[in-house]
């Protein structure tokens, strides 16, 4: 796409050459073909560093911009950014695609849905019901339940195991608001990858990316009714137990232990070999490894049980 | 159905002229075609005010029915009112309606099931796997994800999204008790009526009311795993974030914004404009709009962030 | 299989006559024809009064063993447990099995999958994209609303009702886990049994157990997003509202009551007629009935009531 057809989307005016966009990106991610924004002051210096050409930016940040950007001013950019969007947006389904490969040795229920594009490996089992987008890829030896979902361009590894009702790659929750209260969808352009040797159980949700991809790396083993939003990374071998939710862009390190109804708010990192009790809520990040947690706000688990002792002593 | 009818079905004795009925309804809701109930004395104005002219009522409230008033006198209203619900219950499909409509330009994939009497709008996407049911109404440009089950003579709105594994209009959670401890199941005869401009995440499930409607309202935008019981009236623009539930006939103003594991009791009125943090546990009236609140029991947001360090205090 | 073929597998030496095993059970529960494990020493008079007679068992248990019993030492009985369930297992569906029978007036869609060996009752009603698994037995006048899904070998009473997007029979959630930090799965090879007058709201999730089966019993009714963990056995007529879990083998006795985002600890052992308000986090026995509990950590309401009175005054 034009960056040109962008602006005359927006109606908005490009400031400079015209250029060929193939996506968009996060500031720090773009590459030279991508569509970039900022919204604010604080994103002056990675602005300058980037590696885009062609920005959605306010007028306080022109100075910024790399030499030789093309770019558009916008009242709003957070309301832009999010028009945009839909711009780059995928259909749920694509016409026009080749038909689904399939490997040797794979049973697909004939009421099961594989659509065009899809690639699904050998020994693979998908049973009625289960639903495979557009470009869907499915490693060797995997089986798919009963009415699972995977949207479009999502990637499971081989191994895997996934269990009734979950949904792999819906949109994530994404919404610029209007000064009139109004939630402009962003459309959520990336895919979810799971890797080799991932168990989710039944009724999960992992949300696809805004941009680039929701990671669930290999071995990492998920109970029933686990949301991980969009742009997650969960690292390899960990455990999450029922009712857990991930918020967007946070980061677990390996071999993490979350145990039932625990939640972790978003843009969070989080060491390698930490352990949450039932119901921790973590808001912070976790820079050292190993350690056991409890509680929201969350605390260490000794300390959470020395707190409690002292809670239940303000009834004597 | 003959009044009569009813009285023969629950082997209590009708009082008074018969009539046709064509439904059931609250007390201060019920139209003189349906049939009404009071369980309580506390119930007596309404009673007498009611333009319903069929009751189930105890001994104690015959005084406080309107004149000329049909009634049947019930040792448990409770139990009574549950079984007469099942009379007028509809089955989960219907034999003998018209074909669906379908308007112009809309995909319905051949592995997604339409029941008779659905009108789907121009401009429609319904993947595989996905229900829609009975009398179902979808406007134009709206997107169903594979696996979504609408039950019947639900209603969806135009420019909606609901993703894969959500559930429109299953049955709200609601039994009378014996005193065996017994339940008996109160059929929920209503619908749920989802308005413009809607998404609904992945995996939600939004309960049909027992009479009448229930309400999502135009803008609103839900995370995955939303629970929204019988009877709730969400306002316009409200945003739900992920593993949040609503108890039955709460009633949220325009513009809430509710974060993650969040939950309300049932019965409740929230006015516009209220902000609830993560985990809030919301059991009481918020009158004031505009808020900012967390907790459970439930305080402002600035209380509540006081008392964490309070309670941290009491580790020293 | 034979005992000799599990010792191949897991490349270990069999002690004792080769033998005949149909299936693997827990130590207490075992019977001649099972395979049975003792993980630990204190498992020793369990294991002395087993009536298996083929065991997977440590070096220290040797002197514990029931006379004549064959055996394999295990370096890591955990691992080689997990392993052995594999052998055990069986596939998702399965071949050669006689075509399912269906009763009189029921009502099949023919977007509904009923696999082979199942057994459908009389005026049942299996609605479009239901999955009925292999050898799955459905009791009579039982509904099972679209998108429903039921693993293989689970057994479902007459006049239930399972609302859209629920899963019945998914593995529960068991790993061994290795030195190195990988999960090993422990293939669960019981069942679900849901007994007569149950009603399961939408996307609800109830594993299969291990071994055995995880049981609810009769006349309980679940609102929507309840998970119930393998090898749970629920008492009758109990009732959960909203997004409330169950942890493994926890037996609840009947008429308990328990309110939203409510969970309970796994190996629970709760007394009947126990009410629990909502957000209850149970972690210990309950051994009296008839009691009402709040909190997390759990306390009698009435404690609870004023606990949180005292909390607040922390503030002033």
């Amino acid at each position: 796409m034009l960056f040109s057809d962008v602006a005359s989307y927006l109606k908005l005016e490009l400031v400079g050459e015209d250029l060929e966009l193939d996506s968009m990106n996060e500031l720090s991610l773009s590459s030279s073909s991508q569509l970039a924004f900022a919204t604010h002051k604080k994103y002056s210096s990675e602005l300058s560093s980037s590696k885009a050409k062609a920005f959605l930016i306010t007028n306080v940040l022109i100075e910024y911009l790399p030499k030789n950007s093309s770019y558009i001013i916008c009242e709003d950019v957070s309301i832009s950014m999010a028009q945009a969007t839909k711009l780059f947006s995928k259909k749920p389904i694509e016409a026009g695609v080749a038909s689904a490969k399939i490997g040797d040795n794979s049973y697909i229920d004939g009421m099961a849905k594989v659509e065009n594009g899809a690639v699904i490996g050998s020994n693979v089992t998908i049973l009625a019901g289960a639903y495979i987008g557009t470009n869907v890829h499915v490693g060797d030896d995997t089986i798919i339940y009963p009415n699972v979902t995977i949207y479009r361009d999502c990637v499971i590894g081989k191994e895997c195991i996934i269990h009734s009702g979950s949904v792999i790659g819906a949109d994530g929750f994404g919404f610029s608001h209007t000064n009139t209260g109004e939630h402009v969808k962003i459309y959520q352009n990336g895919n979810v990858i799971i890797e080799d040797c991932v168990e989710i159980g039944a009724n999960c949700a992992i949300d696809r990316a805004v941009f680039n991809s929701t990671i669930i790396r290999k071995g990492t083993k998920m109970d029933n009714f686990i949301h991980i939003a969009h742009n997650c990374d969960i690292g390899e071998h960990s455990v999450f137990v029922a009712q857990t939710g991930v918020g967007g862009s946070t980061k677990l390190g390996r071999n993490c232990v979350v145990s039932g109804q625990s939640a972790f708010s978003d843009h969070l990192s989080i060491a390698p070999f930490s352990t949450f009790t039932a119901r921790s809520g973590v808001t912070k990040n976790i820079t050292e490894s190993g350690g056991v947690y409890s509680g929201f706000p969350l605390m260490s688990h000794r300390e959470w049980k020395r707190l409690q002792v002292r809670i239940a002593k303000l009834n004597n």
